[in-house]
């Protein structure tokens, strides 16, 4: 294992009963609270009568931000910063996804400065010092963001989608009740749970890889997910499968599967500006990404991708060479993204004619698990997956 | 998976250089620090030497409780208040295994209260207020204390070996270098694996039963220290190794392999009167204990007893009834413990004749997996351990 610092200090809460415990919370946290949301699923379900009357009877000034898109833009994170400076904000609770969650992270970090949030921090990545303390209700899992300090903001206008890390970025607390997750559409929970698989993948398949108690609970997770994901494709409203689903997403990003490990973020990296300039969404980037990422690069660790088939998809290793082994793993990778919809390909995304250049002007090459990406590399990535 | 809270706001420095951390640390905290330590063995190994240089350099008042030994005692725990409540000690240094970070949290706790900490805490269990905070340094891994919310203090003139869990019973920081380990004597280092090992089996092994992803991360943690466990015994200086037992060992206990559980803790419940009354090591009490815990209640959870032969065990189930794959799992825990030199009976642990009434009679019987126990359990499960 390599060096690590660890420190999440975020509380869940989670169950069919979470929501019980956000009025402890909300009576902990100041009085002017920017409640921050995307398109009005949480009206169609209640949940926005249900937190309103909490935030009323724990006597809250409450402002909105509302219409947070998936791929969250610049355009709305100023309209959330311009609320709090001008009302004095004192918490904000996100309630949504990971969308609402980055959203409200960088609403939280730009009205505590008078800079511009972007330049400053997801630009130049400056160190925040200061932030309005923010906490979640999470209505659609993938992201890690309700558990993980980091936010992914778009910048429409320059077709740039870069994200910024902060311990100041960690919520306060998340609520997290599988049952809220029930009435997403397939696309979306599949979209989730590609999201959580490539989080993985992207902590696992990087060095170092020797002994690492960090890998075998990457692999511990990647059975659960996979076996949860099965029944909530043929049970959406199986409880137990929708719950694990949650808590691996969460679980992913929550650092610990960092410790010990270089990561590699290269699919990710690749994928964003996908998501950036053609708006797709990112699970359904990764789907396309990260398999062709994983063809591309395996031959740089073949014992890990050879680990990876055994331990995670029980591919037999008689009578196959290292190879076959390797490429069997990514193969029910591939498989299984398609048991759950997902697309495979740049044309099944809705890109049949991607704008190469583009998209590798705007990937960032700075990390990598096992060897830097060259611009070249990027290019036949693409093109594989088209 | 049931509903759970987790929190866990411990910053865990980790690796080779995770000491090179305590002097930032240090430079938060209060000028008059207690530092704690078990034996002379931080003296030799110059671990002492190196944490008062940078006490001194941060410009700290030092006061000491030395001599903290296995199984804390209540005796030692007042001699710390009393040090404490004396001279405004305003941080606490545990520099030692679980019991010295024990033993200072008990210290923490006691120093903020008029009323006495055994009683108060350690039997009343009235909620904590107030604490000093403390961190840890830690050079045997094994407990889990430096990352958990515990506490377990004996009580030697009645026998009782008593838990107390709050919050403030975190450590701010802990720092985790695996190799100060690497001095261990080799009986020490398999009482470490063996409680490792028998605090996953206190979660894992209850219900409930179904989907859940804490079960999967549980059985990716057993091979990671049975891993780690077979590399450590032929070279104990093995970093990877002795740096994934240490992990284990944290992570174990953070409160992650929790989530959504029952959990059980009735091995630990038996063996704490054997360490209270005999004064055995803790890990070679359990040893002994959990194995016959496991054999006498694996009937009433066989699909998890046997899910745990195939999974951590890797026993193949063909050809055998669901039975006979439970008792294979367990014979190998027991395979297990003897290749690390752990003792296999209570004679071997140096108590032939141990006094049965007198161990029931301190057997916490409030927490349970699967089923809770009565007496007359306790005295069948430590007839089987003889």
């Amino acid at each position: 294992m390599n060096d690590f610092t660890y420190h999440n200090p975020v509380r869940v809460h989670f169950g069919k009963n979470a929501m019980d415990k956000l009025p402890g919370e909300l009576a902990r946290v100041g009085k002017k609270v920017l409640l921050v949301y995307g398109g009005g699923s949480i009206h169609r379900t209640g949940l926005y009568d249900r937190i309103m009357t909490m935030l009323r009877d724990a006597g809250k000034e409450v402002f909105e931000v509302s219409g947070v898109m998936p791929n969250p833009r610049t355009e709305k994170v100023y309209e959330g910063i311009e609320l709090c400076k001008a009302n004095g904000v004192e918490f904000i609770l996100a309630v949504g996804g990971g969308s609402v969650v980055d959203c409200s992270k960088a609403i939280a970090l730009g009205s505590c400065t008078d800079k511009d949030f972007w330049k400053t921090f997801f630009v130049d990545w400056e160190p925040a010092e200061r932030a309005i303390p923010l906490g979640v209700v999470l209505t659609m899992p993938a992201t890690g963001s309700e558990m993980d300090k980091s936010a992914v903001i778009t910048n429409w206008a320059t077709g740039e989608k870069n994200s910024y890390d902060s311990e100041l970025e960690f919520a306060q607390f998340s609520i997290l009740d599988p049952t809220v997750t029930y009435t997403l559409p397939p696309a979306q929970m599949a979209n989730g749970i590609v999201d959580t698989m490539s989080h993985i993948f992207e902590l696992y398949f990087s060095p170092p890889d020797g002994e690492n108690v960090t890998d075998y609970l990457a692999e511990g997770l990647m059975r659960a997910v996979i076996s949860a994901a099965r029944t909530a494709v043929k049970e959406p409203t199986n409880y137990e499968a929708r719950a694990a689903l949650m808590w691996s997403s969460s679980f992913a990003l929550c650092g610990m599967l960092n410790n010990g490990k270089k990561t590699d973020w290269c699919s990710h990296c690749i994928e964003h500006p996908l998501s950036a300039v053609y708006d797709v969404a990112h699970g359904a980037g990764l789907a396309v990404i990260h398999p062709a990422y994983m063809e591309y690069t395996r031959h740089l660790a073949p014992g890990r991708y050879a680990r990876f088939a055994r331990e995670v998809w029980h591919v037999d290793p008689a009578g196959k060479t290292e190879e076959e082994v390797c490429k069997e793993g990514i193969r029910c990778v591939r498989e299984f993204f398609r048991e759950l919809g997902a697309p495979a390909t740049l044309t099944e995304l809705g890109i049949p004619e991607p704008d190469f250049d583009r998209l590798v002007d705007l990937t960032d090459l700075g990390s990598y698990g096992y060897q830097p990406l060259t611009r070249e590399d990027v290019y036949a990535i693409l093109r594989m997956a088209r």
